[in-house]
């Protein structure tokens, strides 16, 4: 599949299918985090696969409650080592260098046809204490990752006119 | 190109040829952006797509002197309109909605043979400045983009089981 339509078909999937998640299909998209640039390309980060099916159903009441996230396989928790430090231009690292990890892996999901749905309504200090995540690290994504059950409809996207503009912001 | 062997191959570009960028290209990266997901689907995002000469010229200083990206024929600067929000899991939701968006676009990007260079080094007020972005809007990523004039060797990755940990952190 290609970038493109990769990325004009993802959608995020919230019914998993019980269909068993493949070892190398599990690898494969953890290795698209792997692979992603980071700031200087530090790669301080840990992607923790869960799972134990026990420690998926406890992880429902840490994301707040959001119970289709057990159906699935795995959930991913990509994790930031180094939380502290602010670029340049203001903005914290490890968020964008997380994202862009997650990011990228959500999109290789879809590639091998399997589900996301990134959460960012989860309960950090639950999440951390379940998973033994230490003081110092900060989980910045989670997602359940599984085949999908259903096949939603786009989200609408804004027009391109009116989310672009040249060479001054207007 | 496939996803997989995109995010493979893809490097960071810090010497760009001379070659025009086609408007369709530019455009194709720029949807690569609009159809990102994002927060509850909001959108609520500006990617502007500097092209005057000058402009590119001045984007250098702001961007605390990085010379080369005034090769570049576009810079792109990806701004969050609507900076304020955190997500429940701790996180501001503008840094997560535009390090996908930009990540989507700079893997688009490689997908036609265009290079890019995430900058987190830039200086934001002169950034907002230059290009006459309102108090409440806050550029959170900035790239050149245009054809590449090298082809850098990968930058070393960790291996898989040094980031990739099952079921709890270790």
């Amino acid at each position: 599949m290609d970038v493109y339509e990769a990325i004009k078909t993802r959608r995020s999937i919230r019914k998993y299918s019980s269909r068993p998640l493949e070892d190398e299909k599990l690898e494969k998209v953890l290795d698209a985090g792997r692979l992603s640039p980071s700031a200087s390309n530090r790669q301080a980060w840990k992607f923790i696969a869960v799972r134990d099916k026990e420690k998926i159903i406890q992880m429902v009441e840490a994301c707040n409650g959001q119970a289709f996230i057990a159906q699935a396989p795995a959930i991913l928790v990509c994790c930031g080592t180094d939380p502290e430090g602010i670029m340049s231009c203001g903005q914290p690292r490890h968020t964008i260098d997380l994202s862009i990890a997650t990011a990228y892996m959500i999109l290789e999901a879809h590639e091998l046809g399997l589900g996301t749905c990134w959460l960012g309504s989860f309960n950090e200090a639950k999440v951390k204490e379940l998973l033994e995540i230490p003081e110092n690290v900060r989980p910045v994504a989670v997602t359940p990752l599984g085949y999908p059950a259903e096949r939603p409809f786009p989200k609408p996207r804004k027009p391109l006119d009116e989310v672009v503009c040249y060479d001054s912001y207007r």
